[in-house]
């Protein structure tokens, strides 16, 4: 299928790089292609730039964001939760609606430093904000609680853990989670939560999962929800 | 050793009981004493009123909040969150100083409804809170994750699962940490995850634990942080 990433970071990149493996047609929306392409320096994690990282994967296409969104299957948001709302409405609606969009972003605020705080909490989601201003669109939250890398290789960490879903489109929830067993999520671990305000609850999450990568010294972990 | 509950309710209860069968010497505190044993109805979760519960839970002491902290080695926050430092003032300062605390409570707010919100989130905590006005008390935040049952009995839910523990003072943690291990908290499944500003961390799991309550239709799981 045609899959469209936005964003150009690590984490659009793990799962774009996941995607072509897996046969996918993909391509990667960014503000502007030639200013992504001409970026020399490694980025804030120490990451290789864009054009390096592109030039091993060769075959993966690299579009405005508006390009990128207009003929896709599905659409992964991996842009930085602070600007996600702005790049959907760079695309617009008429090219939203009607699609699939896996919300993997975290509403993080890092202007008073670490941990990030979250904002909003409580009585709205980064999920629900994209799903208020884009009624067409089918959003699923899901993947946001976790490190990158673990999202499209679940075997990193030893023993049974959970991805969450959520969304208020129930085909949209069945496709979100083929992708999820296709990048090796087993079924049963796949935990639906139900409609899209659940996304308050994962995103959440992140506080802790922040402070459990402090105290754990690693990445490399995951939450499981253990019941009988 | 003689272990003071503040609170009547379930949490208090379960609590109070686990360590009178521990061969504690147990004393809850409440309000207004008469006024407790005097109520007649269940509480707003079908729960026994506390004077039932109370005949059958022989030599458990109950006192004022304040008379039941002034001679104890450890207090129990069993309060409702959004009252607990007020609680804790009408105890005030010179019969806490020193002694340590283990803050069950999440300062959940239900004044627009279930589920309910957290205040404070981000930039502050209950855990932090209680610290801050009373510097000299020993604050840990634990057990605030799980259902009460749980708390005192982790072999209700199979295979393995963890109870979080941050707070200042480490003789008090690991004080803390011997009382789990006497409720049956295998060692290396508490989680130490730092100072009491972690208690943003845990206590803002309080929304993805009610979704899950309502997802999975029980209140018998707990997180389980997965690693290599």
């Amino acid at each position: 299928m045609k899959v469209t990433i936005l964003g150009t970071g690590i984490v659009g990149r793990t799962i774009a790089a996941k995607m072509k493996h897996l046969g996918h047609e993909v391509t990667i929306g960014t503000r502007n292609v030639e200013n992504t392409l001409n970026k020399a320096e490694k980025d804030g994690y120490g990451n290789p730039p864009f054009s390096e990282w592109h030039q091993s994967n060769q075959g993966i296409k690299l579009q405005t964001f508006k390009d990128a969104a207009r003929n896709t299957d599905l659409i992964v948001n991996c842009t930085g939760g602070q600007s996600s709302v702005a790049v959907l409405e760079s695309i617009g609606e008429e090219t939203l609606n009607g699609k699939t969009l896996i919300d993997v972003a975290n509403p993080l605020d890092f202007s008073n430093g670490m941990p990030p705080s979250l904002s909003p909490v409580n009585t709205d989601s980064l999920g629900e904000q994209i799903q208020r201003r884009f009624p067409q669109l089918k959003v699923v939250k899901s993947l946001n609680t976790m490190n990158t890398f673990l999202m499209v290789n679940p075997g990193m960490v030893k023993g049974d853990h959970n991805v969450f879903v959520c969304g208020n489109d129930d085909a949209a929830k069945r496709q979100v989670k083929e992708v999820l067993q296709s990048f090796g999520w087993r079924e049963d671990l796949i935990l639906d939560l139900g409609d899209i305000t659940n996304a308050r609850g994962t995103e959440m999450l992140l506080p802790i999962w922040l402070r459990l990568w402090n105290a754990l010294g690693t990445a490399e972990f995951n939450f499981h929800i253990q019941t009988n």
